[in-house]
């Protein structure tokens, strides 16, 4: 397909450059709002160009480091470039490449982990600094210079309104019938001019389906043809079917109890192949009629559409394995009318989460004994991916997972730990806890309830001796009885596992 | 004034009987949903007949123990007497009550810590069990049944609505003009029923002035006069104007720089001194046409509203000092016009803190040096009060204040700490961080960047150089960089408090 079918704004063919073209139009030190949501909707061009460009600076002695900001990950060609080249000098909200993770852990890059919720609105609000350069992949441009977007929406509408220069990558590979697809609110505003957001069930179109950017920004266009990163999920294992079969019997004994609706309410999922089984467990659960109001569209939602257990989807992003997404492009006119892909602040709003009353499902790194989670650091000084949306939709959510295998790396550490070594969900917002050992519904309790719960119900039974014994030497040695701790020990696991691989004693 | 006038619907008055008559109608093992937010509208017999009995019955070797679900604290008529008779299970979801908090720290009675947007939907879900009976202080009666609500409107609409038996407390002492000044709101429902919160300013009528309840369900009228607990404030001390001084030019700062509007957005403050101060401070500042959107109404903001910097505030209580009380009663007509009381789900809702843009004011106990604060735990083990509110405003609001001395226990205890013994609130819903010795605004900030400003704006001199040895010794020793922690140190401030009297080396 050649470009001039999807440009048909006349204007921004005149404006057409190469990627090296238009990275040079990127100046050092400038705040750079990028597409781009889970591996979904990211530049292709312009970043690898950029790092070149910044491999070449530096080469020549020149400093030159950007701040990257973008709706969450990315994938190698814009994470892992920039970092690579030492390229980034801030970065949010989320990332989860393996080469920007050993930057921020190695010291060379600071990062800025954010709520996707919080992330559009901070920007608008000033508190971020000033967006010099927006860079954007879309599927095409209407006569009208409006852009149809891409495979992610993420913060797209905040960076075109916000930034001074736009950059657009017209990824022609991007199928042309999602045209119709989006759903892009354009009701936000700061306080004190905000109104109700006017949608009371998921599937509810609030906005229009395209882009609006300013032509006068748009000081480049480039073209890609180029599909996104391969989002590849493990297959279901043992563990991940447990902890998915966990769940459905609990939401079936919660239907029956009368205190969720037969067809549940809409389902969150977080990102992973643990939460894409659990979806997974869904398609032979007898739940019908199920809907979606989740960050991203995983091959396991897809799943649930395709075979009629879901009937409508809502995301911010589409992020599939390479098969899930031939079969998304054949049957393109199917999923068009059953999912909707929105602004991230409006699919991870909290007034949306709280009303519309979403099932949250959220791996984690751990979970202490009294039920506060660590969904971002390994050993309480590394960081993993981000917090992402989790807290968006844990904190609002009618129900809220936690979900996490009770071990990792072969048993050497147990994800049941005396003291999160980071808490990124407080006790305030887990409501219940599942690991292939069972699950645990902490609706209600104290701290020291939850403990028992916790223990017996999730941690695996090579740890639970230990975790009862620092419990019961706690209610003895503690300076208060509410949520007894051992402070020299507390964070003792951890240290033994950075020291010797193991959390286990001996 | 006589009960007969205040209750107007005649079939009440057959169902006036003495408070150990009505204590009588509460069985062992009923949760009970009382009414009480912060000192006020709380129950001031039934509660005190109930413990009597409580008593009594284990004297004869009968167990006796309720649960107790509130609005947030209440006073020594209703915690202290129940905790003091080991009469409570359960309490929820906040107390601030010497003996109940012995108790709790105890290990001798349950409690659980939540959110106060969370709990009248987790009521109404069903996630806290049956509500058996409500014990309710009311203004008066109208002659069609329907109440006017106390000081505190709390979760009694909740309650009102849910419990199978309702006893009224109709105290007389409470100004009868107080009748107007509530906004009870009817259109809450549980998802998928849920609509949007219809208010967009600060001072908007939602609802009706009265709350509604089922005259069948009501097994008890019992006649009260006597006011809520007094209140008391200190008057501002060096501290305290110094943490409000630094409040005020910020915000005057963020004002000039476009990033606030010249008449704020409207002000929440938590409960105490501090709180009061920052209040207090702005009577002097150059700020006009304030508005308030909090919890609780209290002495400073009265002031405001007195000396028209404020024109209108919105509570679900109000809980002031003796002097400022009979201030509130003279002038009730003034003030009738400029405070409306919600229920706390309102008062505290996600949805409206985030649409309105609340500046939001909490104390807390501890932050560490990468913003992470804890609001509830002393020394890691033990409960003070509860997060309270503090969580509804700080992750929903559009500026999140965090205040504290610097120091506490007459500077044996650093309040800037290397890691939270507990965390309530995560870094990523603290933005900025004020003690007496300056503010840290960690807005946009990289957990190592926050640690710098923290230790150098808010931390106490005499720990200073401690805190950046930490930090420069944990950026050799930790095993990533992102958040760098040593694990056998992080928590050794607070060791060696309990175990010496101070966090002071040697």
């Amino acid at each position: 397909m050649s470009l001039a079918d999807r440009v048909r704004y006349p204007d921004f063919l005149q404006r057409v450059m190469s990627a090296d073209e238009a990275a040079a139009l990127i100046p050092a030190g400038a705040n750079v709002g990028m597409s781009g949501f889970t591996g979904a909707g990211y530049p292709k061009a312009v970043p690898l160009a950029l790092a070149a460009r910044i491999e070449n600076e530096h080469a020549q002695g020149h400093p030159f480091r950007i701040s990257v900001w973008t709706g969450a990950s990315t994938a190698p060609e814009l994470d892992g470039a920039l970092a690579k080249v030492n390229g980034i000098e801030m970065r949010l909200p989320f990332q989860s490449d393996p080469i920007c993770r050993n930057k921020i852990n190695s010291g060379e890059m600071q990062f800025s982990d954010m709520h996707l919720s919080h992330v559009a609105q901070h920007a608008w609000f000033g508190f971020l600094g000033h967006l010099d350069v927006a860079v954007v992949e879309v599927a095409g441009v209407l006569p009208d210079g409006r852009l149809i977007p891409s495979t992610a929406v993420g913060n797209n509408k905040t960076w075109l309104d916000l930034a001074d220069k736009v950059i657009l990558e017209v990824n022609t590979q991007v199928p042309e019938k999602m045209d119709g697809m989006h759903d892009i609110y354009y009701g936000t505003a700061v306080p004190p001019h905000r109104k109700p957001i006017p949608m009371t069930h998921p599937h509810e179109r609030i906005g229009e389906p395209y882009l609006h950017v300013d032509p006068a920004k748009v000081v480049a266009v480039v073209h890609t043809q180029q599909g996104d990163r391969d989002t590849r999920f493990a297959a279901p294992d043992a563990v991940s079917q447990k902890i998915a079969s966990y769940i459905i019997d609990f939401l079936q004994f919660e239907v029956k109890q009368g205190r969720l609706p037969a067809h549940l309410l809409p389902l969150q999922s977080g990102v992973g192949n643990v939460a894409n089984a659990v979806l997974a467990g869904l398609l032979d659960s007898p739940f019908e009629q199920l809907t979606g109001y989740t960050e991203v569209l995983q091959d396991g939602m897809l799943d649930l559409l395709r075979a009629g257990k879901m009937v409508s989807a809502s995301a911010t992003a589409i992020s599939l394995s390479k098969t899930a997404l031939a079969d998304f492009t054949e049957n393109i006119d199917f999923y068009r009318e059953r999912i909707l892909l929105r602004p991230q602040e409006i699919s991870n709003h909290p007034e949306l989460v709280r009303r519309l009353g979403i099932i949250a499902m959220n791996a984690m790194i751990e979970a202490d004994i009294y039920g506060n989670v660590n969904s971002t650091h390994i050993m309480g000084s590394g960081m993993m991916n981000g917090i992402g949306g989790s807290g968006d939709f844990a904190r609002n959510a009618y129900l809220s997972f936690f979900v996490t295998p009770s071990v990792a790396k072969d048993g050497a550490i147990s994800c049941i730990v005396p003291m999160a070594s980071h808490v990124d969900h407080t006790e305030h917002d887990v409501q219940i806890i599942v690991t292939e050992q069972g699950l645990a519904d902490l609706r209600g309790l104290s701290p020291t309830q939850r403990a028992q719960r916790i223990i017996d119900q999730c941690a695996h039974p090579d740890f639970r001796p230990a975790l009862h014994d620092y419990v019961a030497r706690a209610k003895k040695g503690a300076s208060g009885q509410h949520t007894p701790h051992l402070l020299d020990e507390a964070l003792s696991w951890h240290s033994r596992y950075v020291k010797t691989g193991s959390m286990k004693l001996g």
